[in-house]
């Protein structure tokens, strides 16, 4: 698989030794986090949106109300930067300074291109449900007509991308080894903690298994 | 408790009903997310990185490496805007379109300024790495002078803010209440999942309990 684009932007600077260009890992970080963040600007001021996103190929997803100003920014060619984040735990050390946090970020510059063919629209919003809720498209309503009207549907290349990835235990000054300190790894999931039905769900109805999603 | 100052850049356009102006609740999810997006601008192109946050009082702080494209960025007086996102459930809907999320969200306009006072340096990473695991501080090796002087801590008033919050079912159309699909919530949730000493720690050195923290 060919290596993610390196430019000025991407190189990584601090803590080189945490970037890596494999392409693969860009697309789990996507495909795990489910969320990004979405930075523009309008003037000076900064703008940074969490949005869910999803992935389709080599390229990142993301859907708002048409008109907001978000979407108004993204669409009129805002430089934007996308920025998904899963930290796996936090990493204890005999030092405070040395303490740190094992985690796996992707950052994506680029410029978002509007995505007006209706085919795409349909498949790719069939694909973001499907990785929620494998199954569930085929049993709900599909979107009509004018709630498509509504809703703007944005994409961005997944090709200018910095990932940076920590792994393993804290980097000790040697000199305080023998601190008599408990060092280690604090870890961190995200889990799916209950599948609640509400009011709408008919008595009797079985609740739908997703966990091969998550 | 004062409310959250309202700006134009503050003002929640879409989904008004989501919006939130207390303070209590702004506090919470910075504490309780312990990372936010920071974003900024360097010419037109966005930036949004993540960072470890931590609150003390009504300010953020963030710590990087002294000379970082961001810490130099942000003490140049960039217009930034720091986003903390807690997602806590999928929303499953009888249609494509009402699917959406549970969540709550915090959003800060500002302008950081360099934390100098060594007083303030030492108490708020105390505060940060007891955030985390309460009581190591006064177990671990505490920073060096050369350690401070190699980071730079930043803090951002939390005074210009957006919060959203969504909770609840789907809002269904009328016409699509019978249809006979589960609806309702999948729920996720942050779990500490583990505590992996490393080769570091001395052997029968007890596991510390930092759960009350999480």
């Amino acid at each position: 698989m060919n290596p993610i684009t390196q430019t000025q932007r991407t190189k990584i600077r601090r803590g080189p030794a945490r970037a890596v260009f494999d392409r693969e890992m860009l697309y789990q970080i996507f495909d795990e986090a489910r969320m990004a963040h979405v930075g523009f600007s309008v003037g000076e001021q900064s703008y940074v949106i969490p949005m869910l996103a999803w992935r389709v190929g080599n390229q990142l997803y993301i859907h708002g109300s048409r008109g907001s100003r978000m979407i108004k920014a993204l669409t009129e060619g805002a430089h934007s930067c996308v920025t998904a984040t899963l930290i796996d735990g936090m990493v204890l050390s005999k030092s405070a300074f040395h303490h740190s946090t094992n985690y796996r970020s992707a950052v994506v510059f680029g410029q978002f291109r509007v995505v007006d063919d209706p085919a795409e629209v349909n498949e790719s919003l069939k694909l973001f449900l499907e990785g929620i809720a494998p199954g569930r498209w085929q049993n709900v309503r599909p979107p009509s007509e004018k709630e498509l009207k509504a809703t703007s549907i944005l994409a961005i290349e997944l090709e200018e991308a910095s990932v940076k990835v920590r792994t393993g235990p804290a980097n000790e000054d040697q000199e305080d080894l023998d601190l008599p300190v408990w060092t280690g790894e604090l870890q961190l999931k995200q889990v799916v903690s209950g599948m609640v039905p509400d009011d709408n769900t008919p008595a009797g109805t079985d609740t739908p298994d997703y966990s091969q999603a998550w």
